[in-house]
């Protein structure tokens, strides 16, 4: 049993809280099969990378209850497969079908079927449980960072919304809150999917952050006007450099607050360090629809026929950030040294 | 007689494109008086730098026609007022309204309301005639500095709708064309009003220029993954050093674009130049209503409770520019010198 905001399992089936429609309607998606779950990572139901890890684990053991008469190698292959094709870029997707398809690996010669899904099912609420628990050690470590009444700007949302619970990049904030600092923020909307206006400032709020929300293009005139002390961000994919993939648009805060002497953080568990990539230029990016741009819910904003480009993602080369904060500490630059250690 | 896309006067009436609701809607919003004029340029109805000056200076005329009976001082000092006090960063509002008063104080003492009235008029008409001659001469002094096939970025609109036709940044594409060169665009959307997606890539697409919709903060990972030879933008108000105020956004890419060896080209004509000013600090930054940013076209997207900083322009540092295209040629850096030699 897993129950928090983003996501309630009851081992039958998996509660996710609809992304799209936060703020203004909070209404739960309930998906009884893989299929369901597949739908709801690539139509971002659920989104961030922690949260797409363990909906798709989840998902994965929904997969093999419907196969439950047959549990193949073949089917549990195309259960993962099917998770897998969801979305490119986030890396836990694919650590958390790894893992659970290296569970099913090691037990489905051995052990009936009601068995397997019995230990899947344990398996899949281990990543949930974990995650709040990284996210929280992450917290710890990255609250060191900041001073009290310490000014930061987010960009989209790693939040308790992107994870299970908790977040990386708000976690960190919210650790802080809870060593008594006073934390002020300056929200990116987050073009095109506004997670920043529509999900980070809400869960901001509820925490009792100073927010205030801008569109991604005023972030360098506060940088420039007023006091920031650090970007924070959480992260979709890191490669052994530590070049880091997340959210278009962190590319461009990383080198403006470079040039302002602003601090980069980016908040990510290990499962989000992908150390058979060298760099980030080997990185897949996704791109998506351009109805994301030229509507707004709806509302349409643009010509008809313009042509769109809608990376989803990009990627901050290693020396701008100033520090990646995981469950097991905070790394410093040069990122190939301190990552490799980290994972011996 | 003026009759262009954006505005149309006959004598004694303003009819202005509605704006805030191109492209969908092509509407136009008829001003018989300095009040609507002042209204339609506070709400943005009618917005650029060169077009509010001129509509301002249509809503003197009118602000003159209202006093008839009584065209004193007083009344031509309290139109003038009302028409400066809309909108505070472009400086071209300040010299149409300077320009038209001071034809006023020249001829009010001596000549009868009527012929006051019709010098005014031929005065208002020829600011808005002189905008579309000096727009093309910026256009062919631009267009210089493009080879064929150039990829450019542009941000907000400086376009024929920003102006009374043919417009500054748009009208150095318009005339490349012209020239017979190739232009791709890609067109920041420019939140929080949309003038890039709503206005921009109408005109560019009229143009037939081979046009791709971004998100403001793509442009950074346009640059760095893609060719890209400028960024070309207007201006709402130049410092006599150099440093460019324009919409909010501007000056972060402006700092993007010198890190990947892009150009940054400021479009304006001489009268965006404001040389009473030393340099960008001076320039008054307006901020807008938070529903701009909290809504888009009547729809939420934020939580309620959230405050929001919505400066409209920032401003550019002249060393970032490049070149300042004017209808007297392409000025350089520094422009301390080049912006005094023109005005001499």
């Amino acid at each position: 049993m897993i129950s928090t905001i983003t996501m309630k399992w009851d081992g039958k089936s998996l509660e996710l809280i609809d992304q799209r429609k936060l703020p203004l309607v909070e209404e739960y998606v309930k998906c009884g099969t893989s299929d369901c779950v597949a739908h709801a990572i690539k139509d971002m139901i659920v989104r961030g990378a922690p949260a797409i890890g363990a909906s798709a684990a989840f998902g994965y053991v929904l997969g093999a209850i419907e196969n439950r008469s047959n549990l193949t190698l073949i089917a549990m292959k195309e259960v993962k497969h099917k998770l897998a094709t969801t979305r490119p870029t986030a890396v836990n997707l694919f650590w958390a079908l790894e893992r659970m398809h290296s569970k099913f690996l090691e037990l489905y010669s051995d052990k009936n079927e009601n068995e397997v899904i019995e230990i899947l099912k344990i398996e899949a609420e281990k990543i949930a449980e974990e995650d709040m628990e990284i996210n929280k050690r992450m917290g710890n470590f990255g609250q060191e960072l900041f001073s009290n009444d310490a000014t930061v700007i987010t960009h989209c949302n790693a939040g308790a919304l992107a994870t299970v619970d908790y977040g990386t990049a708000v976690g960190v904030i919210h650790a802080a809150l809870d060593h008594g600092k006073k934390i002020h923020a300056y929200v990116d909307e987050t073009r095109p999917y506004l997670q920043g206006a529509r999900l980070t400032a809400w869960e901001l709020l509820k925490l009792g952050v100073d927010t205030t929300l801008i569109c991604d293009n005023m972030a360098g005139w506060v940088m420039k006007t007023r006091k920031v002390d650090a970007i924070i961000v959480g992260a979709d994919r890191i490669a052994a450099n530590g070049d880091t993939a997340n959210k278009i648009g962190t590319y461009s805060l990383a080198l403006i607050a470079k040039k302002h002497g602003v601090k980069v953080y980016v908040a990510a568990p290990l499962s989000t360090i992908d150390v058979s990539i060298q760099d980030g230029s080997k990185i897949p990016i996704e791109e998506r629809s351009h109805d994301e741009v030229t509507q707004i819910r709806g509302v349409k904003i643009a010509p008809e026929n313009v042509k769109v480009y809608n990376p989803a993602f990009d990627v901050t080369d290693a020396e701008l950030v100033d520090a990646i904060i995981t469950e097991r500490g905070v790394l410093r630059y040069p990122y190939t040294e301190s990552i490799s250690k980290v994972f011996k």
